[in-house]
């Protein structure tokens, strides 16, 4: 495809996009897809055909195959898993991005690549109030964000053992402190990162807020010293995956410098809070951290995949993660940053322009009054939910996630938790809004997200009738039948097609 | 921004793009950004302005900062590092891609982001001559997914210490083997996974082909068991980054299976040349590989990041990288795949569109007839140098890459690497052409790097005749003004920003 035909068949599919955006925030779809496992796979052949096909003849498919398997992001009533990839302005700047085609490397081989990054990331840590001893850099996802934390807080407690014979000659167990609610992605960076899972730590949880509890932190870390093993490092979230629990930063802190532990802080989905002023108490204490997280893709609503890693030594990053081949010399070496220093892969894209575009075309103050918007939104529901009998608002909400229980009398425990996964699966199923549940306190609840870029109060309201008369119903249905009528949201379905293994 | 907002402002973007890849074709720009380190975020503010602007604004700062800051990949006379970025019919698919804005966290989150990409990865399987034993994914880089086969190595020789004490307690050391001339991303990925450097051998080389030695792979093998060492994993090479060179995978496939050794094989320029059954020799024994990395993002076109991932063992990669929180529970579980359990992030973009949309507008016939014209672009440029008096082809040429030196009489040693980097950087100060350089067998030669898509035949003449008379006034330079005269191209030029650090 030449550019002259890039620009006929971007024209029309920018057409296409714009449509479907339309569709999406009007609320045309199911939210979530009513598609098996194997449907779309069915709808594609086998092999790849032997005629190509137009742009018209691609946006059909794409039509009749991926948007029926899409769970909508932007549809006003998805309150699903956490609000994302929103900002059209974002998907501008990753446009931009792709058809430069700027690979980066190393400096030379996209200057700009390298210093809108620093630049951006720079701007976003005045935004969000973070002192200037923070330097940042774009990861694909918190995940890999957390492993790179663990690795570098592994080769800091181990003395760089890398260079040597590397965790497998390490003397005293290092050992990694989370708290139980921490988000799934942090068990498993300490996992890939040689830790064991016999050396990962699950803090208790203060009872009510869902928070790590700091003495339980202080009393694991005291047992693994008396039993000679190292705390190597802790992981703090702020706004955990379940119910946005805020672990107390400043107390953590305390506590890992008091043992020379690296302080990782996650905060993959409220960092976007950090653009408040008037939230970054929550955030108390992160001065004193040696890493941290948020990603813009979420909340902020920037296309995926951009999340913000920050570090306060930039070179013990680099001394952790840097190769420096014949291959990639150039004369600008030691004259500028080389990110493929501070992160796993080599090749990089031009992320930055994302950010760019949003910051830039949508503003800062647009950004923050949607915060504001969700967060009030997330009020009212809390307050409603709580004032209605036989309903419970479960935990905190600091932020824009309402975690809610509907109780209906007589029942409890596992009765209830099918109740749970039942009725919001009814409410899932009937494809006007789009709920998660989660476990919380040895219980299911569900998880109300709020922060669609097109979601109102009145999306909110409506919700809120919907659950109650779906809860309602399906109560009635439980009752009326026993436990066999609750069909629960867990049987699994039979695949449609071979390919779906 | 609202979708009639961005219908407006994209088709702006789209005729900057498609202008922007006209003039980097047609040879408009330096190749080589002339930018020093600091040269962009100079031009940018300093924190983000409180104005907003418009997409004509935007574009035309990326006009005026971002523009020259780009080492172009398109443009025709780019032959350093590798081909890349190039298919505009990825573009689109990745413009789909963010403005759908689908978001992989599970099946069940968007099940034709998922499915997409099983189909795409078993079309591109088939394309590639690859039994249908084997699986695939899509990763960033191939520098993750060594990261990723190098993690499953190690938890499968030491039986899953990821569940214990992992690294820290396995018992017999465990030992990675790459040949000398592997990626920069192998050892940094043997290093990340806690092997540590002294349990990663770099096997010595076939003297004229820079492939690794099996040989020396062999005795290297057998002194470790020897010592109680474990030889966990080894990583081959089909098309090493300096020359391109081919290890032998079914020797070294041998090799690996009577030791019990997990074979990774990286072939992320070179696995392009699957796509070509006269070439897939080169590829002899990959059968018996373990797991098999080669980038579309690179000589395919397909824009970053892109990197194909192939295992023949699912199960045991989701046994490595898999995690079952509540909050992703749904009721696809377990006859659904889950890719998050494939590699390391949980959010995954719908990366399978640049791929569908490469496949489906331009054809396999295309790309296949490109990539034949870059291997006789190359064999072309290898017969003109080896019939040059004063010029050697310094290596094979089984690809695309054509690794030459400018010997003239009398230079050896230091001075002719001195040489080799002067009259290089020369060429590439020059704005003309873009070369890079690399060291092998102990000296530095130039590497010639073809594919970038707008490069014919007469651009590689052209570079040939630039090649000659920028090499021939260097070496006269370096004779009449001795070695001071020969300024080298690694001199560190100082940074003009306190942002470059």
């Amino acid at each position: 495809m030449n550019p002259e035909e890039f620009r006929t068949a971007a024209h029309e599919l920018v057409d296409w996009i714009a449509d479907y955006r339309l569709r999406a925030e009007g609320g045309g779809f199911p939210v979530r897809s009513r598609l098996a496992p194997g449907d779309v796979a069915a709808l594609l052949p086998d092999r790849l055909p032997e005629d190509t096909t137009t742009i018209s003849g691609l946006v059909a498919d794409l039509e009749r195959i991926v948007v029926p398997g899409l769970t909508h992001t932007q549809h006003p009533s998805n309150f699903a898993w956490f609000p994302a990839n929103a900002s059209l302005a974002s998907v501008l700047g990753d446009f931009a991005s792709s058809g430069l085609g700027a690979i980066g490397l190393s400096w030379q081989s996209a200057p700009a690549l390298t210093e809108v990054e620093q630049v951006v990331l720079d701007w976003l840590r005045q935004l969000s109030g973070l002192s200037d001893a923070w330097r940042g850099t774009i990861h694909d996802t918190a995940s890999t964000a957390c492993l790179v934390a663990l690795l570098v807080a592994r080769e800091r407690a181990s003395g760089l053992s890398k260079e040597g014979g590397g965790l497998q000659s390490s003397v005293a167990p290092l050992v990694v402190y989370a708290s139980a609610e921490a988000h799934s992605s942090v068990a498993k960076a300490a996992l890939l990162a040689g830790f064991g899972r016999k050396n990962l730590r699950l803090v208790a949880l203060d009872p009510t807020s869902y928070a790590m509890d700091v003495s339980a932190l202080e009393s694991a870390i005291r047992q693994d010293l008396s039993r000679g093993r190292v705390p190597a490092a802790v992981v703090a979230t702020v706004g955990t995956t379940a119910s946005t629990a805020i672990d107390p930063i400043r107390d953590i802190a305390g506590v890992a410098r008091q043992h020379g532990s690296y302080l990782h802080v996650d905060a993959a989905m409220a960092g976007s809070a950090l653009l408040l002023p008037e939230y970054r108490h929550l955030f108390d204490g992160v001065e004193a951290a040696d890493s941290l997280t948020w990603n813009p893709h979420k909340w902020m609503g920037t296309v995926l995949d951009t999340s913000l890693f920050y570090v306060r030594d930039p070179a013990m990053l680099e001394q952790v993660m840097s190769t420096n081949p014949s291959y990639l010399a150039s004369s600008a070496d030691g004259t500028a940053v080389q990110y493929r220093d501070w992160g796993i892969p080599l090749g990089r894209r031009f992320r930055a322009l994302k950010l760019l575009f949003q910051l830039r075309l949508d503003g800062i103050e647009v950004i923050r009054e949607r915060l504001r918007r969700d967060l009030s939104n997330a009020n009212w529901l809390a307050a409603a939910v709580s004032s209605e009998p036989g309903w419970r608002v479960v935990a905190p909400v600091p932020l824009q996630t309402v975690c809610v229980r509907h109780e209906p009398t007589g029942l409890s425990g596992e009765e209830l938790d099918r109740h749970t996964l039942a009725w919001t699966e009814e409410v899932n199923t009937g494809g006007q809004a789009h709920l998660t549940t989660a476990i919380l306190g040895g219980r299911y609840m569900t998880r109300v997200s709020i922060g669609a870029e097109p979601t109102e109060r009145r999306h909110v309201e409506a919700l809120w009738r919907l659950m109650r008369a779906v809860a309602d119903r399906t109560a009635s249905g439980t009752r009326s039948s026993g436990r066999s009528g609750s069909s629960g949201g867990r049987a699994p379905r039979r695949a449609r097609s071979r390919r779906a293994r």
